[in-house]
């Protein structure tokens, strides 16, 4: 049994040149035959995540882009400056497919059982090389979706539900007991109040703007703190010490969020010492970068003592950590939730051609919160 | 039986007035009658660490220092500036003794058999308040010398030795094989380049200036960089590469140093990659700051993925960490080698009162590698 399909679909490459010009483009890529533990999938839905854009415009200066060539088949070409193209030396003159996860329908499948036992279903995938019209993958990067369920509900299944749980479980793992969270009102950050509700985690949200707080404030979420406002760092005090929060994870990266937060819960921990210690407070506090919205230096005004650590959080280390029978637990509960506690919102859907047009990069581009795209890669 | 000691000694006070002045003095402190498993000790010699200055000058002003009062009974007094003074709040108006250690001859011991057994010993002692003429403390507190070695061979037996001992410790916890340390001509620094070579740890050395680099070759290291030269980058890049080393202990805390180092990791690591990835390499880095010679902002600039760390490093929670057991075996190679291994060197022996005279504070204020003060409490 198998259902119809071509030997060679779109997909879209980005590719830096030794010149320095990035150049983001579709080409046609050979479907794979499946080896026996893998599937076919016909790629549906393909969400846009600020983890694919590092990948995707490779730091280009994407307001000197330009698009050339047809409608069908468009070059988008932007310049890359030297300071950013120093570091991309392992990648120059590689054309590298994009696109961390999505959803389809299997339509052909290897001869194992696994692999058979998904024909005609319609999966979530995860593994690369997404903004493809189909993608041959092993049957251990797919999750079977839920009967019923539509590619566009389950095409974010993995990178946003899995850091979301990602984050509670190294909380716990930490001994800790209630979790910081900036850029919170991203799709993720809405994800992780609802998860931190059925878990009973407290959640201190930091958002940059009153109505991201108001969007939150509608799902539930108790402590909100808006770095916009001038009692930001009062209220941030005030909500770490209500909850104790201990543990951080910053989706900003650059600036001086990460050191607020730090001095918060050092503050908050003084309040509750009993004598004055020169090296600070005996509360370990820990924040995680995980993103790098803001790719500028990190800056940490050390008035927090001794006892802190920040550090990079990544989703792929953290799954490695726990090892394949947690993950595939994970991913259960995940395949549960995808209408609920895990359900992603898309501002828009475009194809992969429409994907590098201007008025649809420079939205998708901008890591807004509340302005998260969806490629059909067979939308025409 | 007893030796003949007074009720009340001089000791060494740092205060801070709620208007913000420092001020420094002598009193006359009572000298404790020792419990049952306490010691009294006639203190002999306490080194001015960089890890006393804190709470010696608490961040005063000292370039605007004056002293006042008598030869033998000198009050210093310096402005603490307002930004300062905020994070004071917990010490304004408490007189607090200083000096993390010293060493010095059992004068009275307490009816216990451990205490006892150190009647009329030299021993070694930790646990604050050193800048006095007698100190009581309970015998945990206290390291036996070995016959034969003096108080002032003795006085630097806790903070320096354990430090060194502990960032081997660290590393090896951590599974980690090399470690880079800076202000490596501190007399720390000098204290790692013997254990590194004893342990047979490859050890990286930033110094700060050319002639620094000269003592510790001399002492046998093997990779030093000195971050005044214009090569420092790369050569910081080669050692780390030829040590493998992915933790680094760091003096300074402000700055771009932490940043350098972590980068350097990353070069070192993405060289070894087989294949370019957007994240980083997958090798784990860290930096501890367990000092703060910069007291300025710490500035990272995220270009060595997300597997690192940064955090603080506190000698007291290393201790806590490892148990009492370890700690006692650690001291006791440590009393082996105070002549050796973990022997300090001392530009200038002061009295308690010639501590707070312009001359002496304004050179170990510095903090500068190679200019080490021992307080002698009974020179005249």
């Amino acid at each position: 049994m198998a259902i119809d399909y071509p030997s060679t679909g779109r997909q879209l490459r980005s590719l830096v040149t030794a010149e320095g010009i990035l150049e983001i483009s579709l080409q046609d890529a050979p479907v794979l035959e499946p080896q026996s533990t893998q599937v076919v999938v016909r790629v549906e839905a393909s969400p846009i995540n600020p983890s694919d854009l590092g990948l995707l415009f490779a730091g280009a200066n994407m307001t000197h882009a330009t698009v050339s060539g047809t409608v069908e088949s468009p070059l988008l070409s932007a310049p890359v400056d030297a300071n950013v193209l120093r570091a991309l030396s392992a990648r120059l003159g590689a054309s590298l497919p994009v696109g961390n996860e999505g959803a389809g329908v299997v339509v052909a499948a290897g001869s194992s059982e696994t692999a058979q036992a998904l024909m005609g279903k319609t999966v979530a995938i995860t593994g690369g090389s997404m903004y493809s019209q189909y993608r041959t993958v092993d049957v251990a990067l797919v999750m079977a979706l839920p009967e019923g369920t539509s590619p566009r509900t389950g095409a974010s299944a993995f990178v946003n539900p899995l850091t979301a749980l990602g984050m509670v479980a190294t909380m716990r793992k930490e001994g800790r007991t209630a979790i910081v969270h900036t850029a919170a009102a991203s799709n993720l950050g809405q994800m992780l109040v609802k998860l931190c509700d059925e878990e009973q985690v407290p959640l201190v949200n930091i958002v940059r703007k009153p109505e991201q707080g108001e969007t939150l404030r509608t799902l539930g979420a108790q402590y909100i703190c808006d770095s916009s406002s001038p009692s930001f760092m009062s209220d941030l005090i005030e909500a770490v010490g209500a909850t104790s929060a201990t543990i951080g994870f910053d989706a900003t990266g650059g600036g001086n969020l990460a050191s607020q937060i730090l001095t918060a819960m050092e503050i908050a921990a003084a309040k509750n010492a009993t004598e004055y210690s020169r090296y600070g407070s005996t509360s370990h506090k820990q924040v995680y970068i995980y993103g790098g919205l803001d790719r500028g230096p990190t800056v940490l005004t050390r008035s927090f003592g001794f006892a802190w650590g920040l550090g990079g959080w990544l989703l792929t280390a953290f799954l490695q950590s726990i090892g394949p029978d947690e993950v595939s637990a994970l991913r259960q509960r995940v395949a549960q939730g995808l209408d609920t506690t895990f359900a992603s919102a898309y501002t828009k859907e475009v194809s992969l051609a429409e994907a590098l047009q201007p008025e649809a990069f420079s939205v998708y581009g901008r890591q807004a919160s509340g302005e998260k795209y969806l490629i059909t890669p067979h939308k025409t």
